[in-house]
């Protein structure tokens, strides 16, 4: 992965002495003690002294390493105490207003903070400290959740600023050849799943979660099949309908506004594409049934989502202000799907690194039009998305989180290929 | 799969009016009374009326269904009891001893055995009358654990008759052409295996219950690895080294009679094919840090097992009279070896149908052999394995069983292909 060098650090923070106070909500001249030092090594020393170095308040440095690469500049002391507290939530809070500020590529100050947590997290006073720090999550969890999308009202224009033109995909991307175009990828993603899925003319497709309806689009389009593809915001709905008559594809693309346990008929296939991580862990015996009740006999099925590698919450901030209700499930959770329903996995690819090289092109375009996106919205947005976006990179880099394709079929269904050679044979 | 037809069906049975007296345990002249008929009628009703009937020991038959394909033959009323009461274990005790018999062909009625029991599992009559044919069952498995094997000390020279002659493999082979030799199928999958793992020249490979050896053999050979396998059979292991060194392969091959469990040292590549079956559900853990103990950074592993849909016993009979302590487990049962041990599950890749057409083969040489084994053993182990194999084959066949193979690496491994297209791009 060539996640580092070409980002943009801090440009608005001078270098050698720190914060430029205009548009930081703290009094610069309040003094340093020799507890907020203390505290700012201890929470080095948390994530194993990873070559990150601390500027706090009066201009002074904290430093635990000999080589560093990156400087966290923390610009009152209570941010200093939130960070301790529950770094996970409240980085991201105080990054999005500049409270915090990371001097070098955020990408890879995230992938060394991600791994040194994960270091230290084998030390018993670094145990203590995050059980600590993580005690208050679930409240935070339970409390309103107005988020970055409500917030900003989030529109279509937005992110058709950045993700792909081809297919406007906001799922990750299949990279066969890494140097792949994100349009590329996207397509070829499309095409590895429509042959996962062994797509034949005539067919019926439903998708759970549609998002802008690319996925629909593409296989009624390329593979002669016909697709119902449900989503609950309108939004959404409204642009892939007008997409799909647009390209005359509308007598084969039905886009319904529901939740997808309102899916009624039978399909020959059940596609779905990055929904799981919004269904939560309770509903997957009911996503479970839904697929049971609408899978034809010898039908074929395909749950593509985010995961991790053990059970585990997803980053607290981006859960409150970019995802609310998000949950990235385990294997062994997602198992909750098929075991009850008499479905039968056939195959599981993961599929991680292509998600954080997928987010690499968002993150170079995001930039590419960051002043436009400003003014959409404003410069706490714009910090706010960059963190996620990095952090994403960061998590996926680091194997924080996973991205699986499972395709699976009936307990009985006996009709299958006897090897995976055709999703590599042919010539897109 | 191309099942039925060319087998044998009980040729020593009258097909017009049943049993020969001469070997059957039974007096012939009892009279079948109407309860008899009855509770054969319910016993057929239990299993869907799946083109079955039954001929009782006066030679009067029940008959449920219009399309008769096969017949029950059973020789006493004690028999017709057991059979009611744990079908799952005393057909299997009184197949062997010629107390029941069928005619036609076996795997296709134990085939429709299964899918009736499936289907017919759904009627509350069927549910209870499982229900209470199912309890006995653990009680069994706790007695003493007497079985084939040790019954009548199987050596290797009857494996050899009807396994592979090239690897002397007995695990599931790989048919990427289903119409391949079972030679060829075995040299695919441990090309299919080796090719997973990515295996480099000079690498080093741990192999945890290596059989016969022959998989340790193989990629020492082709692939210029050193192997060392682990195997707690003396016999298979003395039969190992025998091989290893007559190809001039024991500078590169070790062979350890020990448990997985003593692995020492630490490699490039952890294998393990078909002996998660006899690891015990409560070992998953164990075997997880077994392999995170000897597993470099860098390292791949694979795990290739039989496994099941949903948790779910081993066939009882088998299980006491073939594989003592077997147990196939779920996908989600084998995630307790990978989640909490930091290993991050890559590709799995379910061959079911390949099992089902590997013991095809097996049975086919089997028969073939059959006057030899019955002079090696007597007519009783002849047709209690023939019955395991047709059984096996029907479980396979019908998704009673599946055949997982599970790649995985440390969870912050980054060296990974960007596609699975390696292992179909070759020439084997």
């Amino acid at each position: 992965m060539s996640s580092t060098g070409s980002r943009s650090s801090e440009s608005t923070v001078n270098s050698e002495h720190g914060v430029a106070p205009r548009d930081v909500d703290v009094q610069p001249s309040r003094v340093v003690t020799g507890l907020d030092r203390l505290l700012a090594q201890k929470m080095l020393e948390m994530v194993g002294n990873p070559g990150i170095s601390i500027q706090l308040w009066d201009g002074s440095e904290v430093i635990t390493s000999r080589e560093v690469s990156h400087k966290l500049i923390i610009t009152d002391r209570r941010a200093l105490w939130l960070l301790l507290f529950d770094a996970e939530y409240h980085f991201g809070e105080m990054y999005a207003s500049r409270r915090v500020m990371v001097q070098g590529d955020l990408v890879s100050f995230l992938e060394k903070a991600y791994r040194g947590i994960d270091e230290a997290g084998k030390s018993w006073l670094s145990k203590l400290l995050l059980a600590i720090s993580h005690r208050p999550r679930l409240n935070t969890l339970t409390g309103s959740r107005k988020n970055i999308h409500h917030h900003y009202n989030i529109g279509n224009p937005f992110y058709q600023l950045w993700l792909d033109q081809e297919a406007i995909q906001y799922t990750c991307a299949y990279f066969p050849d890494p140097a792949m175009s994100i349009e590329q990828a996207q397509v070829a993603k499309l095409h590895h799943i429509a042959r996962k899925l062994q797509l034949k003319p005539g067919q019926t497709v439903v998708e759970a979660g549609c998002g802008w309806g690319g996925l629909a689009r593409f296989f009624a389009k390329h593979y002669g099949v016909t697709v119902k593809a449900y989503n609950i915001s309108s939004e959404q709905v409204a642009f892939a309908r007008n997409k799909a008559k647009e390209q005359g594809l509308d007598d084969r693309v039905e886009y319904v506004e529901d939740d997808y346990r309102n899916i009624t008929g039978e399909y020959d296939v059940f596609v779905s594409v990055g929904m799981l991580e919004h269904v939560g862990r309770q509903h997957y015996a009911t996503l479970g049934n839904v697929v049971d009740r609408c899978l034809k006999d010898d039908g074929v099925g395909l749950i593509h989502s985010i995961g991790r590698n053990k059970p585990g919450l997803m980053n607290s901030w981006i859960e409150k202000r970019i995802f609310p209700g998000a949950y990235p499930p385990s294997l062994k959770e997602m198992m909750d799907i098929f075991e009850p329903n008499q479905l039968s996995v056939q195959d599981v690819e993961n599929i991680r690194l292509h998600y954080a090289k997928t987010i690499e092109h968002w993150l170079d375009r995001f930039d590419q039009h960051e002043d436009e996106i400003r003014q959409m919205f404003d410069a706490n947005f714009v910090r706010a998305w960059r963190l996620y976006l990095a952090g994403s990179i960061a998590a996926f880099t680091t194997g924080q989180l996973q991205l699986f394709q499972i395709m699976f079929t009936r307990d009985r269904h006996n009709d299958l290929s006897w090897s995976r050679a055709h999703l590599y044979n042919q010539g897109h």
